[in-house]
């Protein structure tokens, strides 16, 4: 079946390989990012990074519910997100530096970039996408991979596990009100953020 | 010297591997602990566990502070974190439930409790502290190792990660209006622990 | 079906973490008699430890190997690995005196003991098994839980390791060659662990 | 003081992430080539992979006995493992088919090589050194930085550990007596992976 052949594709060692490699590229990166901004600023903006490669199952439940073929090259060409890094730092503002820094990699391609702060999804949720295309040296081959960076603060951040807790609440029919309350933590997050803002750039002056 | 004494006790193989013991038997408990409000609560209440032994420096450090006797015995006896765990959680109110199930396991002892909750500190700190004595089996012989367990919202950890951050603005002689200035960042987290307390219970009424 | 049920009862969080705490107890308790008998050997002994919990799809292929009812109770009362630790030590007498140290746990009860060192399995693995039940508390009660620990040398590490590689050219039907070879790497390895034995006695004569 | 000054200099936070920028490129092309290998060979080659940056301490004790200039930028230009990554193998003629695929990597350089398998050093000390350059892309600038990489069979690795346990004896004073003893240790390491090797041919024959 389509199914089992997609799967047996994308756990290829080597296919693994080639995504585990775009994502410790960007997470050191970052880290070299980091030691920089921290000099520039004087205290870290970093607070963590994680990563993840989408399970085979998960690709193919995406392929799925997007309407699209089931296949492997389908969900290499038109998936963005197979291999995700995650950044979380202490302030909002901290998020347009770090993408900044990122877009300013030479040999990184920015292929696009999503702006959930400005405008958050109808969930409530918020952060910075953005899907970079990373370098892959392998013997005397180099291929583009392409990774999605999430970029948030610790509140959005905070939000986005609680709101995956209530997932089942939703399922279980109450999907508007629930909507409605987490739409509500959202906007408790956002100000929250916007006042650590205001007090860190007020403590800067001092 | 004295100094070089405590640190060479401090740091001998068996006295790190007793703390360590410590350590991991809580750190298992609490995943236990977990798992099992977990299931009462229908959702995760611990976000994260980390722990750290004291190192031999930091403890002559506070001995001294505390004008003790820099001596390996007075650290053992004296100081009850040399030994330490965090618990971060969701919400406010999950911090009781976890240190009443701490309180309620048979082979551990409260010996102290400071609610910096209920009172914070006069930086704005705010977490549970529980000293609890944890046995350790090794061979014929049982022993009672002080582990101090701090237990705060995913709001309060923030808090205290911003505010150690601060410290060299305070070094830089602004102690006064620094001070002033994170009171008020502690504010704003206790005012996002209450909403989201508010918001979570109206969500589980649902 | 009963596959899906004893799978369900084997994988709750309450189950693993019940496992898990086992493990970990046997872990730290390893660590500390390292750092006991490193000080008495004046080099360590224990060149690595690692372990796992038994899936619940092996689990269930063992009982229906052994022909046993796939139960969750059969499972829990006749199964000996489903936590498991594995100790590697850096010389073959090393072994006894790991062992040793087990056994004078007043908390931990030797279950069984099988010595496949005297005795190597028909295919040539060499190990010290022992099943040893740890005490894991929760609330007011205590369980006893088992624990498999395996005990071996580098050499028969390496031998366990290479054996594992074979198995797919014994599937593919040239069981009784492979084995004949594989036997023969077990006696290079049985004759390698006496010849540093005997050079490390030579050594330490000096 | 200048061992102040260089400890300074290297402790900084963008050298040390420069250092583990080309540390992870390599693990994780080390990872790819045994993805490629094992699909080749239908058995896993690399055993383990681990690494450090040599400490500001050990580096300035290499520059002192080497008898160089203690400042930064002779430890930058003159010392090739201030990176080092080690990749144990199973068996002995693994490492030859993982040097080369190193040494085809279009973006890596390879500065120096040390076969110290053909030539063992008078310790017995056995391993296929490289130094390898390898591209560290920041911002807009590409600096190559050095790794050395060490590879080795599971008995060398065994080996260069016991070597390593001896120090102590060395030091009082018996160095000749036991620099025959781990001599003989060298020997029957060397003579088990030519036997395993044999076997290995012999299997794979059939």
């Amino acid at each position: 079946m389509e199914t089992n052949k997609i799967k047996v594709k994308l756990e290829a060692p080597m296919v693994q390989a080639r995504y585990q490699y775009a994502i410790d590229v960007m997470l050191t990166r970052l880290r070299m990012i980091d030691a920089d901004l921290t000099k520039k600023n004087e205290r870290p903006l970093i607070r963590n990074l994680c990563s993840r490669i989408k399970t085979a199952e998960s690709i193919v439940k995406k392929l799925e519910r997007k309407e699209r073929e089931v296949t492997f090259e389908t969900a290499v060409n038109t998936l963005n997100d197979i291999a995700g890094v995650r950044v979380v730092c202490y302030f909002a503002d901290d998020i347009y530096q770090i993408a900044d820094a990122v877009r300013r990699q030479k040999d990184f391609t920015i292929v696009k970039e999503k702006n959930y702060i400005r405008k958050p999804k109808k969930s409530g949720y918020q952060s910075l996408h953005l899907i970079v295309e990373v370098p892959v040296t392998y013997l005397d081959k180099t291929t583009a991979v392409r990774v999605e960076i999430q970029i948030r603060s610790v509140a959005m951040d905070y939000w986005a596990e609680l709101d995956s807790q209530m997932c089942y609440k939703k399922d279980a029919g109450q999907l508007e009100a629930v909507e409605k309350a987490t739409k509500q933590y959202a906007d408790v997050i956002a100000g929250v953020d916007k006042k650590m803002l205001e007090l860190r750039k007020k403590i800067q002056k001092m």
